[in-house]
């Protein structure tokens, strides 16, 4: 049964709310009429940071991560290793990388993945750009980090297929079992994957 | 670890989604890059529908149900049954009885439970203006429709005591099993009070 609400504004708000991912009308409600609670300046803080940020903020132009600059603040770091690219699929694999502190080089945001059933193909991401810093020829090394799916495996081969004919080396990340699965429960490819793809032993 | 934020804009939009309830740091960076990726005039209808909630939103004078007028909808038709009166905790509750579609008569929003442990007394809710509404006289019966909590049990006595003194009847509403539960899974208290409150069995 459609909820009825006893104020048209309301119903205006929680009926924007709930155009937010994983956001149904009930949680909607809850968030706006807490947002009600609220003393004015924090709801007017609230709606300007979103303004703000959607009005203010850049993409950086080399790498296309999220930026306050022209240029990100990995870009622009020149303690940065410049020959190596890591090819993500959005902003948040950045940040997820970033976090692991394991990855010093530069990145490349794609924008996306290549899905045909979502319509979304090469000339929609950031590829073209990518195959233009690789023919700078700086770049020694392009790791893909993109999801282990066929549209990640989809994406890696073209970006593969593109750079080829550049002196460039190509990695894909380690698929394996994580760590602290356990070997049971692991799905039949990922670990017959993990067997071929084995590592040598090292105590570190 | 704390994430590193690539840009300033997006962390302060970031940390005011999650003040929002049940909106934890993860969720709030999905809902404002969300955002990010929606056209500019989808993300301003989104604030200004919320501002304009905020600044233009008004509560009933009569219940204190929220409303775009003075008085709200419920209170101002007059094929309610202004004899009887509702009292609930908050406006959600309004809609969850009017969904029901079993009460035609009014309502009375206290806009919270009496709950010494929050620091929530008689005096922070709308009592004073329930007594008021039953001291001028056409009011028959109230009827209260707490949470079956300590906090509700405590506010239904404390506001039982108030109209002690009027030719009102007050009446609660039924507790026991909900429809659908399992008789072996329900609560002792519960499951006590709906054989002591048993009720005449009736073929509808």
């Amino acid at each position: 049964m459609v909820q009825q609400y006893p104020s048209h504004l309301l119903e205006r708000a929680v009926q924007e709310f709930s155009k937010l991912p994983g956001i149904g009308r009930k949680t909607a409600l809850r968030l706006v009429l807490h947002e009600l609670r609220q003393p004015t300046e924090d709801v007017q803080s609230f709606a300007e940071s979103l303004l703000t940020m959607k009005r203010e903020v850049k993409f950086c132009k080399c790498c296309h991560n999220i930026s306050d600059s022209d240029v990100c603040p990995i870009c622009s770091d020149a303690r940065r290793d410049a020959t190596t690219i890591c090819v993500v699929e959005n902003i948040q694999d950045v940040m997820a990388i970033e976090n692991t502190q394991q990855f010093h080089g530069l990145y490349h945001v794609l924008g996306g993945i290549i899905s045909p059933m979502d319509g979304i193909g090469p000339a929609d991401l950031e590829i073209e750009s990518l195959v233009s810093r690789v023919a700078e020829g700086e770049v020694k090394e392009v790791i893909l980090a993109l999801s282990p799916t066929m549209e990640g495996d989809t994406t890696n081969f073209y970006i593969f297929r593109k750079l080829a004919a550049y002196n460039v080396s190509i990695s894909v990340i380690a698929r394996g079992i994580a760590v602290g699965n356990e070997l049971e429960y692991t799905d039949e490819v990922t670990l017959g994957r993990s067997i071929l793809n084995r590592t040598p032993f090292n105590e570190k």
